[in-house]
């Protein structure tokens, strides 16, 4: 619907708006029309939304000719020019509408009023003293109708999960708002995967729960097994995490060992074996978490919930009053919380893999933002933005 | 705007409606409200279409008590049971809306109506006897509103593309639309890029083209090289494509060799040294193609445009025209292909990598079929289809 | 290494060698040399051979004066012209070795013997009359050898998995493989994720099993409950899989409910309501299965083994005694059942998230042949295949 | 072969070694044996080595009696538990080699001396009072022969671009490389994409130069227009970097045309408009760029050129006498530049594509450490570890 997109794109430039007038066509081949009147706070940002929603499909309620001025050299435009969708377009000239030829998009429109012609010319086609559109006085787009039935294959993309995101910006957000959350005792709950360790993030996670930012950590007995390999022995599946090279591949089995002998994670903090690392921060903090098992695991460690059923029993439990869930590459742990939450809790999903944060919306987790970036060199930049 | 989604709810399942009111808030904080007439082809229609806008957030104008019956045992639940979304739900029991507590997508309500209480299970959760809510009347579902300003960063996802898809039924339909496309003498304009030689599917591009599903090819001076190769010498990039296994490194330049001592790929053809392949097929039915030259080329070939200004002009001109663009594994090509493009042409974009179709939709190509696969089962499916 | 890739090339051309000399450094520091008697089946055989050697670093016994024929026009080069690495070359040049300049792979070395002077160009920077090197004697490259410590950063990574990979003939010859498997009686186990029914490949696997190439299923929940949901509403996950639309958000739980209802997917199969789909081909042929629970699941169905050390104990039954394992689009089962192999079992991976197979790799089982592709276009193809 | 794994590994672990004996096979059914004296550090180093070369399938020259002791708990190992490869494995129990059963990778070995059997168990299947193997004498491992020919299909995958990397070590280890080159007078060549800029991280590349980490930077007209546009506008492609909303989708031609208009970027600088960013960096202090056009180009700005030709002539001379190579999310640029490369140059390739990587290397350049993130996290902690 057109007239969404306009309010939407209204109240996204910060304007106010007002009906005079909505006639809605009755039964579902009729078209419809809406006058509405529409505020900005001043003429600039008046003329800014203007110059969306005309470019959105609306049309202004006087007609006026569309206003154009010559080239000043060859690929040089004048600063107002009109800028082009990729929608079939006219312009009113001499008192007609004339439709523009060869319409691409971000293009510039040069008219011919004696010939009443206009075309469409990317910047490197415009010669000294074409005449330019500018503004958008004058300018018509019609915007494809939605389809009524039929469309089949033609209809189901239309996507925003992008890689090429301001990374810092979103940080920086994100960090705000895990603030504001902490700050009125809201309940933050994290879930994580392995790669956690593996990318080298966990001191950030571990100094995120150590500056009160963990709620809850709900995860696998991987995350744990890693996690306290590397406490241990500074090695990830047996992988020296600073020269990034394979020393010991024992290394899991031998942390699985350790936590068998003490009696569980919990025995090993107490006994000062584990001494540093997120499940130590866990467990020194008090802060629950949840281990579900899961085909995959080596061990498991006692901590380790077996039954997938009780296992789901008890993220529940944790996610129940959350405000706010951070997904850090977990597929697997991610898809089973995102279905327990209501569509009030906020989520953030940290993935590299783009499937994973599409995955989660495709199950109608429409509440996620997405960043696809690697964990960890997300973690650091977000732990460093949590410290000031 | 939850009107437009039952709108759309409602034509896609085939039904009609009709506005009896339609109440608009007059500015942009004002509740708007509509009353509609829906009609389905028979009863059962009727209830799958009020199943779905219910489940949208409308409400039906005559307030019915909740309907349940009790489960037949542990975790069976009646037939006509009811499906939770993720958001907040109230059931109308005993007179008054009483809100499901510890919602969950996807899972059952428990009605206590001596309790005035409604609560959310998992199927794992249902117990012989307890009270299942079954159908839509009397259910309440609050569909988050779009906030209005200061969203920030919990905004912008929603995505749709997704590796999994039904494969066989999409291309089962875009080769339907190919063929009406070619029937109704359509243009259809192919953009490759060089993996449809090394992932084998030269011989399937090649057959298309002989099938007169092909009216112009635009690609660069990698593809013709490779094809080329493939032709004369059964590798592509030295890799031999039946063995899979590297012969011969150097074959790719003694492919350019070739063309070079020829003349031009033409002149090959010509003299009958290359009998097989893309570029032949293109040649012996005078397709018109085109080839971009990149700062990547070996070579490159005679035909190959190097200035990019020219090639942008050549492109420029056969897609002018089009019907119908199908792009296969092409990036760079694919983009420049998008960026001219009307919005009236159809696009069909196969790649592995999800992040090309997401980049085409970000230009603002919202006409394009994602097809998130490998080329090299893509197109022998493909052609199989158009075959028949 | 070098001597071992000149063994493995010999032996990749199917050529024959002997030993006459070795001396091999005594210490670390130390060089060593070997001198090998090289066979060929016929001259053009040896020849290809001795330009792979000699291309990895070796050379021949006695040195011969570097050959060069003038080029026959611009950018046209000899037949048997010498391309280059990248590594650093010298040619046999008036009795000297002659380093060449400016060095680029895949290019081709002019000479100008009064200067004492080589050159690298590419065949664009050839012009007629250029004295272009041919053949490969009185040529030598210098492989970088591998560095004795210290190297840091600068070493992991040698990448071989890529989507470009010629489909068909992998799929040809994985069909090939399978058919001796199942001819002399080997045990092939399949392991699957729930992609193979939402890409629309379940009458595919279907089939396979009707066949008999499917000795065993390993999976979880969401396989048999979007098989068994597709089987009897033609949809997956709601996602009717013919017209690719969400038609019923509920049909899984409503599948769920019909297995929980008849009390198991046998005797759902026993009571005529599934007929067709993989689950009904398996019960139908008594081929084992074992489904493992994890914590994403709905349900779970009857069958399905909550406790994930029953399942994993139940899992490494089934693949004791297995010959080949094909994992389809499962990460989370297909990693598990990666770790209960020995390295005789033959493995082959389809995924179109090339990481998954990266995963196989890293974590040691090596014996994997990884196809980045999209399930729903490879098992229809390698059904194709198996057929015939 | 072997021999050179186990070599490697000495080497790796900064052992000492000494050929005593070395028979080789002649001919290429031969065998060959090898008598190897490796010396270590001190008794643990030396154990150490002794452990990772009895695994990779060394064997002692004395055979002793496999070592093992009784597990003191249900799931409790001791320390010096020997941890299975998934190779055939033996020990040699009382005088005779036993195979091991069941194998599994990275498992243990209980051993049955009455029984003469040995087998392999997960760590949760060890009972108290089990024979647990310890040490790695008398175990030996048979790592399979590569195979002589027709091994087909399966061979082609062992990979090592992994996202699961530890990323603050490997940037800090990319830092410590780029200082001692900058220290050195080594030249440093920059190869950047355009979505250096989407994601925010132009003003770290900005910081870089101004730091003289940039020698020269190798692009095309997208990174350009796109850093003036942030310069000038504060958005990309429209989409305001603070606050990720399209502000004015029509900002990236407004740049080109303030270009354009200036005449060249050079001039928009020195006019004092453009104050700011990469090129305003590169301008200020004298950093050769070249900018190679591309069929995708809006405009082109002045400084593009336009021949492809003339384009990879310009890079050409810039990576001549280039020491380091740092790619940044520019896989168009990214390849043309890797194979105009010499194997002793270095090359960083960043993209969150590891397709990308894999591409660079598939192409024969082997120097090159491949770190699949996002650049906007990557560059801000690059510059950070820079700044001190």
């Amino acid at each position: 619907m057109i007239l969404s997109k306009i309010l939407d794109s209204i109240m996204d430039l910060q304007g106010e708006f007002e009906f005079l007038e909505f006639n809605v066509g009755r039964k579902k081949n009729d078209y419809s029309s809406a006058k509405i009147r529409i505020c900005g706070e001043s003429l600039e940002h008046l003329n800014k939304i203007i110059r969306e929603v005309l470019r959105l499909g609306a049309v202004l309620p006087v007609t006026r000719e569309v206003e154009f001025v010559a080239a000043l050299g060859d690929m040089v435009l004048p600063d107002d020019f009109y800028c082009t969708t990729h929608h079939p377009t006219w312009v009113y000239l001499g008192g007609e509408w004339v439709e523009v030829e060869d319409l691409m998009m971000d293009k510039q429109i040069i008219v011919e009023p004696e010939n009443h012609r206009a075309y469409c010319v990317p910047i490197s086609g415009v010669k000294k003293g074409d005449l330019i559109v500018i503004g958008e006085r004058g300018v018509r787009v019609k915007h494809p109708e939605r389809p009524r039935m039929g469309v089949g294959v033609f209809e189901f993309m239309s996507s925003d999960v992008s890689p090429e995101r301001p990374a810092t910006a979103l940080i920086r957000e994100i960090a705000h708002n895990l603030k504001d959350r902490a700050r009125n005792g809201g309940k933050i709950v994290v879930v994580a995967g392995p790669a956690v360790v593996h990318t080298g993030a966990a001191p950030y996670l571990a100094r995120m729960i150590e500056l009160g930012y963990v709620d809850s950590l709900l995860s696998g007995n991987a995350l744990a097994v890693h996690d306290i390999e590397y406490a241990l022995f500074g090695t990830s599946l047996g992988v020296d995490l600073e020269s990034v090279r394979v020393v010991s591949p024992r290394n899991h089995i031998a942390a699985i060992n350790r936590v068998m002998r003490a009696g569980s994670i919990r025995k090993l903090v107490d006994s000062g074996e584990l001494s540093k690392g997120i499940f130590y921060q866990l467990v020194k903090r008090d802060v629950p978490f949840v281990l579900a098992g899961s085909i995959r695991d080596d061990g498991p460690i006692p901590e380790v919930v077996k039954c997938c059923d009780e296992a789901q029993r008890l993220y529940r439990e944790q996610v129940k009053d959350a405000d706010f869930v951070v997904m850090l590459a977990s597929m697997l742990h991610g898809i089973a919380v995102g279905n327990m939450l209501s569509s009030g809790v906020k989520i953030i999903c940290v993935d590299i893999n783009p499937a994973v944060v599409t995955k989660l919306s495709d199950r109608g987790t429409s509440q996620a933002v997405g960043v696809v970036t690697d964990v960890g060199t997300f973690l650091p930049l977000l732990v460093n933005e949590l410290e000031y």
